[in-house]
């Protein structure tokens, strides 16, 4: 029997690639080539020179969106290097045109300097409608983004970071709704203190979220504590208050929802037991979480979601940047802030019916196509009653 | 009445964009999604990562080529800005995709440094097959080009330049053929000494060609001239060997072939007159050219090129740039060198059967899809014979 790997690696020889760059127009005849070509095509050219943003008119810019990568964190992989990041992102290009209709083209940048992975795209920003930055490692992702946002006039969005927050904090909403609980109330340990990680508690944090333990390798990240990164000690302000130490095992104890995006395996069944009644266990390490569903409910989890498309409850980006594109696109956003990631975590809760809501299903299928047009709605609105959008 | 401007500002503002990024495969369910995403696409990651030559078999690299400016040089129009430049570029990959079925996309960069553009360019190179350089203005290109070649394991082709040195060399190999003359012992004088200008007489040279005087708008150049910038001094050592001084006029007199890359109207009638017996003029400044050819027939021009398709004998670089980099791409060539663009000229003049040679009749039509084709096996073959394929 073939296995979904091997299948995959044949599909992928056969496909060539998987996305393709195509002409929308007929060149066919000598007026053909006029129009769309030489003499015809200086107007529009002329036009845009006087007035930068009919480049959103005249070319495919309005709709255009550059998956950027220098392939240090891909997938699980890690540091496999640009070229080898390249079928993640053409197939980070699939799903937003299939999910959302935007046209994205992938870039992989051969240098892990922030210095040039900055100045490549600020270089190209006027030929895209968008920036989604994708599987750079932490904490360079942070200050890539930072610097980018304040240099482009387009919108930037680091997809590991903030496409993850945006579909925990929708099975966060469900899972509230199906247990009974108010996110203000509960209290939350976040294992992994990379790019999502500390994105998911900062959003998290921004719906109402006030009691979270955030923890690396070494156990709950606190104020005072000394080894930590620049990222980790802005967070250890904000977050644990109380300033509990001690190891993920110690700080698990009695909490209310345990988050996942570290490494295969770190929950075992006595943790989950350690938890607080009906505890929620979101498992995201992929491929492999860190601890399988049937586990974690026979320790007692309520409910338990994972990374993977073979469990209930697969939480999975491709609920949120489709859409978050679509709708900073339409509105021709000058950023993606905060507001529009909630009402984009909003907008994919709000997609599983109410009578469908229940422990084994928190969130929409991730290949439900209506989910990118809904997403881009909220977040177009979101856009313009925040202010940042242009149309 | 609707000219032909209105009517192509209009298309492109229904058209919003003139190319597509456009998705291969299906992702409809669950299954589908495991084999173009998540997890398995971890194994052509994984594959390319220990060969990165297997990017070229897992992704779209080896079909996809970046279209790249600064928007120095655009069409006539000069210096419009990069977002301005991006309708010709988007033509440019319409025209790619059309004639020769490569994916092209567009890449307008927002600085006319030269260290900007290379670094940028350099920093994408494992995202692409193959680099065509567009409307970036002379001198800049050459250096852009030549430091492009150095650090890039991709071809790298400068269209303004080759492209037009490639048709030009066709229209002249055939109007040899129609008038009897030997390129070996021909005179030619060549108006406009910027990128195209210079390919083109080096093309020619490599030819054969001996009796080349190349003029800016100073007049004619010559060893010894004391204004000239580096690109002209190398010129002005391998042409113009009997070192003929004075304007254009002066010089034209008894050439059997005025090629002008330079600008409208500056070729009279007399200068016609004053050329050698049933001489050959390639009029290509555009829109206007340097003669109209009713004018230059009347003063006694036998062959009459221009670069416009309302003309006769329209010499037009869509006639080389599909073709080259199909067969670049379809050998995976490390370079375009010239044996290749000879073998491209060779091609394109080869593409008008004897039956129809004619003095109206020196190059095939614009739009004929059969030239790329038979374009890129001459390339291809030419790219195997000098060493640099890869495949």
């Amino acid at each position: 029997m073939i296995t979904i790997q091997e299948e995959a690696l044949k599909l992928h020889g056969e496909w060539k690639g998987k996305i393709e760059v195509i002409s929308k127009v007929p060149v066919n005849d000598k007026r053909d080539l006029t129009l769309a070509y030489t003499p015809g095509v200086a107007e529009p050219c002329l036009a845009i020179s006087k007035d930068v943003d009919l480049s959103y008119k005249y070319t495919r810019r309005w709709n255009l969106v550059a998956v950027v990568t220098d392939g240090t964190a891909v997938l699980g992989l890690g540091d496999i290097g640009p070229e080898a990041g390249m079928p993640v992102m053409e197939g980070k290009c699939v799903l937003f045109k299939s999910f959302a209709d935007v046209d994205a083209f992938p870039l992989c940048i051969r240098s892990k300097d922030v210095d040039d992975i900055v100045n490549t795209v600020r270089l190209l920003a006027g030929s895209f409608g968008g920036i989604n930055l994708e599987d750079i490692s932490a904490p360079r992702c942070f200050e890539v983004e930072r610097r980018l946002k304040e240099v482009c006039d387009i919108p930037i969005f680091h997809d590991d970071q903030h496409g993850t927050a945006i579909v925990t904090v929708a099975a966060m909403l469900n899972s509230m709704k199906v247990t009974g609980r108010d996110i203000r109330g509960i209290s939350v340990v976040i294992n992994g203190s990379g790019a999502s990680g500390i994105a998911v508690t900062k959003l998290l944090m921004s719906m109402g979220l006030k009691n979270v333990i955030l923890c690396d390798t070494k156990g709950a990240i606190y104020e005072g504590r000394d080894d930590l990164n620049p990222a980790k000690a802005d967070m250890a302000r904000i977050s644990n208050l109380s300033r509990k130490k001690g190891q993920l095992k110690d700080v698990i104890v009695g909490a209310d929802v345990f988050i996942g995006l570290s490494a295969p395996g770190c929950v075992t069944k006595d943790m989950v037991k350690s938890m607080a009644k009906d505890p929620i266990i979101f498992a995201m390490a992929n491929p492999t979480p860190e601890i399988f569903p049937d586990e974690a409910a026979a320790a007692g989890a309520k409910i338990v979601g994972t990374g993977r498309s073979d469990f209930k409850n697969q939480i999975n980006n491709v609920l949120a940047f489709p859409g978050v594109f679509r709708g900073a696109l339409d509105v021709r956003a000058r950023d993606i802030n905060d507001e529009m990631k909630i009402a984009a975590a909003m907008a994919v809760a709000g997609m599983v019916p109410e009578s469908e809501l229940s422990v084994d299903c928190i969130l929409p299928m991730s290949f439900n196509k209506n989910v990118g047009v809904e997403v881009g709605k909220a977040v177009a609105k979101a856009a313009r009653d925040s202010g940042v959008a242009r149309l």
